[in-house]
């Protein structure tokens, strides 16, 4: 079997962590016998430097004739007042590829309990996956803009709601049974119907699943209350962007957390949620967990579950360990992390 | 002096908090030698159950002639699945008394730090101001709804951003002179605009404060991991609404934390944050606190300063006393919470 997976470094910390994702899949692959063929291509700010835009046509071709896509990061200061913004190449990509469920988990391991900002005791046994809707709402709605005031426009379709509420559905099967769908009802027009898709789903397609409705704001708080009383959430664009960056500082720090952008048998997006860093660019000081968790992600969508479940073990042997970079209080540069995943992956093979 | 206020005791807990506000409130007119009458007027499910309507042309008039209006909680499972719903009054009072600006203070008081979700250590000496927009934005914009699809529209003019960014910047001169705006201007043609707004009135009208500018999912984070950074900051009206109530975590409990909404020469509304806690209404269980602090705002806005200031003196006695309610530990119930404050006011008299 050989896979062809596309590289997106990016920008800043991009490049740096990238390059472990890809040593840890060149190792997995040879531990269980399958072939992996790398394409590179220059995406976000690096894209722009290069090609005068972030994502160009052939990059895009490259990304829609592979398997599975690993990005690294995109953005800088450098780009913040360019016309083509990095951003604008990322939302492009999701679009194009039309991966419109996000998942984004973030659970606490034991090892680092204590890491996390909240109270040890009330963030143990955290575990919750956040499924954001990732191709529409108010991204990519219609933009307005004169010298005296601007518009954004939000809107949601029925089957856009329905397609990423399957996946969330199916994710709470797989895992507790629990889905809370997040939205703002007693406002919008979106959340009311969100709310009532949802609802008719879970209805007629899932009543082994418990649902439950919570608004945005008390999402916000109860996050921070009661975080392992969540399993599965899903939500829109707009709010899973917040509410996923709210739940990313609970397992103590954002360098750990991948995230999988997943649409209809398209190849599916991996990618770390942190950004590209510019502050420790070049600097060897990134986590790679997160970029090495997305690599699990990846290789799970393949199918290849055995491999991502090498990586996750290796990553918890290092855990237990307190083999760690910077950010956790570890001495390991982000190279030498790597390095010291693959010796795990072999020992324990 | 006589000030007219208007109380709103509004469903769930809200006439019991109401009722300790009021209290405090005649008790201070008495030692500082002001005198109020108080009108009060059914608002939310309340004034559904009566009139139909969870606002009346009445109460509405009611509320523009007095000097400030108290409120206490709305909304219940009761009116869920109501055609009219008691958050429906709550938009149109906002939008009719013109209060563009929600003042959300989230304070963390030394004794309660062991209370908060945060690890104390980090978060010691937390004390935010979020400023948020509160009658424009995807609140009061155009909205669709089809069989088959929803939008909401999100609309701002430079106008409605200089306002509320003009109160932001003179609280953050009162303050420690920092102010963090947040918008998603990534992404969002509305959030450019307020960018742009922002960061030219800083420019021109206030030179001396220190403007920075987040993302929004940047600062769902940052409340997490660093929130004694925050001097003030200022939102837009959805992003607020999630910020300031994960941000009213961070104090212990939502039950301690006052808002208040100005517009301009008009009356300002003044509440606790909380909801109307349908589950322990007619209990006399619920922390007054999150009340009596929305006083003390009210009685500000009316330049009642130093009553204001026996307020907070007692309410700070009662902390570092650990006379509680509940909700924070201790044993006090609503009612006696309010008797208590109103003894330690004479006492300090
Ligand atoms: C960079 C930005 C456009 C992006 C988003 O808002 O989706 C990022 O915050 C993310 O969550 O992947
Ligand atoms: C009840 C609801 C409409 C309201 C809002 O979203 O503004 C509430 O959450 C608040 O923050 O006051």
């Amino acid at each position: 079997m050989t896979y062809r997976i596309t590289l997106l470094p990016g920008d800043g910390i991009g490049p740096e962590i990238t390059a472990v994702a890809r040593a840890v899949l060149e190792h997995v692959a040879a531990l269980e016998g399958f072939r992996i063929e790398f394409a590179t291509c220059a995406f976000g700010g690096a894209s722009i430097d290069e090609f005068g835009e972030p994502l160009t046509e052939a990059t895009l071709k490259t990304c829609q004739a592979s398997d599975a896509i690993f990005l690294g990061a995109v953005g800088g200061p450098k780009w913040d007042r360019a016309d083509a913004r990095p951003e604008a190449g990322l939302l492009a990509l999701r679009k194009a590829l039309g991966v419109y469920a996000n998942l984004r988990p973030a659970a606490v391991h034991p090892a680092l309990a204590g890491k996390s900002p909240l109270r040890p005791d009330l963030v143990a046994g955290t575990d919750v996956l956040i499924v954001r809707e990732l191709t529409g709402g108010i991204y990519f709605g219609t933009r307005e803009r004169s010298a005296d005031s601007a518009s954004d426009k939000c809107t949601y379709s029925r089957g856009e709601i329905e397609r990423v509420a399957r996946i969330a559905f199916e994710q709470a099967r797989l895992r507790r049974g629990k889905l809370t769908s997040v939205d703002k009802a007693n406002v919008l027009e979106t959340s009311r119907l969100w709310r009532d898709v949802v609802t008719e789903m879970g209805a007629r397609d899932f009543p082994d699943i418990e649902l439950d409705h919570m608004y945005v704001d008390a999402a916000a708080m109860h996050m921070l209350r009661a975080p392992a009383s969540f399993d599965v959430i899903v939500t829109e664009n707009m709010f899973g962007d917040i509410l996923s960056d709210e739940a990313s500082m609970l397992p103590g720090s954002i360098g750990l957390l991948g995230s999988a952008s997943l649409g209809e048998n398209k190849p599916g997006l991996f990618e770390p949620i942190h950004g590209s860093a510019p502050d420790i660019a070049g600097q060897d000081k990134a986590n790679p967990f997160g970029a090495i968790e997305a690599v699990a992600q990846l290789l799970e969508s393949l199918g290849e579950t055995a491999a991502a479940g090498r990586i996750r073990d290796a990553i918890n042997t290092m855990h237990e360990a307190g083999e760690w970079t910077g950010d956790l209080g570890g001495s390991l540069s982000c190279s030498q992390a790597g390095v010291k995943l693959v010796e795990r992956l072999e020992a324990e093979a």
